[in-house]
């Protein structure tokens, strides 16, 4: 008989290795007992009437979401919104989607133009160079949609001035721009701007909304933004997609709990707070280089004793060399991450 | 700019509509509230180890199973497990999976062969007309997997010895058996028989294990409980499904208080007698014939008028008509009806 | 090391077993041959032109249509025209594309609503019926399109009563009307009509237009005949179907050897005239019983000690039993079947 | 109403435009005028099984193949032939399969794994790139083969060190070498190899073989060349693709006239020849620089003027710009192409 697979990472100690290890929030678990009552199905319920309000609200009127169940689902649910089945989305060749959702993209019918990022990001450059080679060109597939990440999956943070020069770009071209806001809190936080001012405001037009890695059971959304988008495309593709809970009321309060209080910023800060606390700690030790960190990952270059130091304890992903050849190690901060827990990683690699 | 689709269903009082407006048992809360700790991403966590253990115990020496998030989810994944890339999976034409699904189904690739039902049920010669067609035949698609339900979509219950014949000829003619079992628990209860007495030693491959209709947050499961279907095809075929939680813990955490204790049979008990104690008020009232349900969904004729009352407080969804023209009305029990709901709804149809 | 399978049939000669074992018409030939020049590649070619003027003064003013290179392309192609992500196709279950197309349709995101039926044949109960059930339902595919074929498998042929009432049923409800035309040809001469006449006129709004069984070497179209089917959306589909030939010229100087003279006629009127002569033949033979062919499918019951004399000789298909248990067996005539030929079959069955 | 697309091309005089603008050979019509009689359908026909010994002839003891219609055709086919589910296929960014096949590829369930080409080749470190990343991630899709063209999209021609390097890499890491051999001929012939010589003696395990762009009125064909691929996995892949010919006898015909001859080699030949006579043509034009074609596609970057007057009477495709930022024209010779044409050219840009 074969042996199954069972998802297992190797390590000891989950902490550091994402920050999807962490639990849920204390008031994310008080919205659940408070949403625990009989409900009409699929989202006809009083807290999704709750949710849609919401999302009105911080996004900017006439935003329109529906909660999913987790961020590969948010995003393979955004992309189909804004593809067709001869049409290409333009994406970083670090973006999540193209490297971490297996076959979910192709399955999905969903063509992706990976370009090379630099520091997990796109320019407007890169969409021309994609736009030059295939837009008219009946022998390709034609681009609709530009997926950024924010965070970027190297852990940098658009700025709003690249924001708004690739959304201008993506606009003047006739796409969308889908962001896979897994860590948008994060992000928006770094950035100093609410939700509306990091999303709408800059230009997105559709959102994978990632509450999961900031503190929630496990809920994430899809929210459209702009009419380059069609509100109504989204219902049928989150049921073919298998996202559609029959008891939405149980995402949807998560949601609320998240987006409608400021429990997202709270703990996106918390995140940040103690990823600056690890590089500051870590840049004090010999031989360790760390750049400061936008958000919640620190990307650590250190000799390889240090690093089996860490893995006597840690998950701790490698990443990758530096220019010198030392392994670079990526470490990432959560809402439940204490200074104590940093401490702790600190300690085991001082002398 | 369109109206977006939210998912609404017309009437006011969900109660009675389906089992799916209940919401979670408080022995899944406390589960949760177990559960809610830092832990190693994607089931590499201390519960799930639990629930693989769980599973063990429950379905026979060797099943191997893993937690998704609905049962859309559960039947797509499990039916790409018995599938491959010119293979048929034959059901009744009732089937959830053919009728219920969108097109969930065609998208992952799975080709049914929808058959016309008896009460929602198959039997052998179902299979063997498919297989005459079908089998070495290279213009079709070639049947590996007959899909049924248990509890089927008509309320109905297969007995042991039908459930019998059924995997012997589809064993005979070498293909596997899925068996839907969004409300397995309810089924299984009603035949007297435990979760392994009414699986894998009736003879079932592959199964859909339903909790969110009995009572979980929102936690089901695949269970491949014989060497027909390849245990290892489990793990990528939810991550691509886009089925993989990244915080399994809190989906293993429900599937281990509902099917690892008593709850799965406290729960049904309580919905299947709450549906007979429906049917025997229903049926005491004039022009309302009720067949004894088999488990816990009502199927009631009754004039016009009478469906006019219902509707004035219920989503009561009509399921067609008997001979003489009436109006069936389906009506569904759970474990959260009380005495007092039904009471509730039979004083509605009283005269 | 594994067979690999070589798409054989049993049996020995091959005339009678299906009208695709006839080879390519002599006009079809000569026009290739005229055909063979450098030319524009992809359809920009002087010929392809002349397709395109021939389908609008054969079909109708304005009707679109492009080469593809078979029949089940040509489904595969129209039936995407009429699809979107969620929608279904209404057929009988024996059309061609849900017995005999594989897992093509599946993979194409077809979704088929197979429907029992009548002599090969729908009927409006049978649309309104699914209709009913789907329409406007969210946990459903939504019916874009009804499909039939014309010439049917079982040989019949829709009358024109029998087209109006069904195109009228379709539009009605909003939806499309595909017609498999492998044998457009010959149902158009059954029906005393011209190809305009069995298509346009009675309300069909994408057609499967089939050259390969009727003399070509190998060309089918489709053909967009109505509003009711956006005409752009058929050169993205045959690219990504991989139904575009570099040498689309080939294909439409075959196209327009077949429809824009009165080739297709004769070869057609050839085909249903021997299957009359066969028929005749056939049923002046003790215990054989043969109905009256529509066109070219001659479907006749006899003794097993007659099915064992044929089989000696001919590839031929069984296709079920009478009532008296007595098997029947299909025989299909072609452009290329002679007098002659007949003539021999009948003798090896003649006492 | 919405204008249809035509598929055509700019410019008047289709030669040089692509080697597909050529007819089909006077060997290739009298082979199809020879196969012209009535056949077993689907390839049961004695030309296809003439077909399957010059396969197992020309490429070497147990080869297989099956004829297509064309070569979009065999390469969706092949690499399906060497795909699972949830697998990747590792590929240069120039790739006929990436760029220029539209949304086939997603359509067909294959993942691409784009790598930056040199001179449109791969070599093993890129594939080790890959492998590095993605072996064994459950996040990631799995590499199951590598896709090479050969003659490759920028006309270069892999050499025999190149082919053994990337081949054995491949095999190392236990996948499969897919070869897009459109104008394997072309290659074969420029590298003075035979056709055997050029692929199953280097290592390739599955070719798409072109006939199409050398001199055929339409055939190409899968041929699998080694047991990592399974055999029997091409009927019912061709089948589900849409590329099973009813007539398959024609397209037998064809690929027997063109491989189980010298016709490949004489073809190409004469279509290398020409590359050969064009770009020393263009070299001799003041301020034309080109690099000596490896086979039929010659890339001449030339002053802003010489193109306007190129394009006064040929569709001559710009294929970027030089160092110094004059545009590089992409010419293509053919089979087709005779020193008369070559000359018309030469004086269209003479002074």
């Amino acid at each position: 008989m074969t042996t199954p697979q069972r998802f297992t990472v190797p390590g000891t100690d989950p902490h550091f290795a994402s920050d999807n290890i962490a639990g849920a929030h204390p008031e994310i678990m008080a919205a659940l007992a408070d949403a625990n009552t009989d409900a009409a199905a699929y989202g006809g319920d009083p807290i999704t009437e709750d949710f849609h309000q919401m999302i009105d609200t911080v996004f900017g009127t006439g935003a329109y979401g529906f909660p999913v169940f987790n961020g590969t689902g948010a995003n393979i649910v955004a992309l189909q919104a804004v593809s067709h089945p001869h049409s290409s989305v333009i994406c970083a060749d670090t973006a999540h989607v193209y490297t971490s959702e297996s076959s979910a993209p192709v399955r999905a019918g969903i063509s992706l133009k990976p370009q090379p990022h630099r520091n997990g990001k796109l320019d407007p450059a890169d969409v021309e160079a994609v736009l030059a080679s295939d837009l008219g060109n009946p022998q390709s597939t034609q681009p609709t949609a530009v997926s950024i990440s924010q965070v970027t999956e190297m852990g940098t943070v658009y700025t709003v001035a690249e924001m708004t020069a690739l959304c201008n770009a993506v606009h003047e071209a006739g796409l969308a721009i889908h962001m896979d806001g897994a860590r948008l809190a994060q992000a928006a936080a770094a950035l100093g701007l609410d939700l509306h001012g990091a999303t709408t405001a800059l230009g997105v037009d559709i959102l994978s909304l990632g509450a999961t890695k900031n503190g929630a059971l496990g809920a994430d959304a899809v929210v459209v933004l702009s009419n380059r988008v069609q509100q109504a495309a989204l219902a049928p593709i989150i049921k073919y997609t298998t996202q559609l809970s029959s008891k939405t009321s149980f995402l949807s309060a998560q949601l609320n709990a998240m987006f409608g209080t400021s429990l997202w910023h709270r703990n996106a800060t918390t995140a940040n707070t103690a990823a600056q606390q690890l590089a500051h700690g870590l840049a004090a030790i010999q031989d360790v280089e760390v750049p400061t960190p936008d958000a919640t990952t620190v990307l650590a270059a250190m000799p390889e004793t240090l690093v089996a130091r860490l893995h006597e304890h840690y998950v701790a992903h490698l990443w990758g060399h530096d220019a010198t050849g030392r392994p670079i190690v990526r470490l990432v901060c959560s809402w439940a991450t204490t200074p104590q827990k940093v401490d702790e990683l600190l300690q085991v690699l001082s002398p």
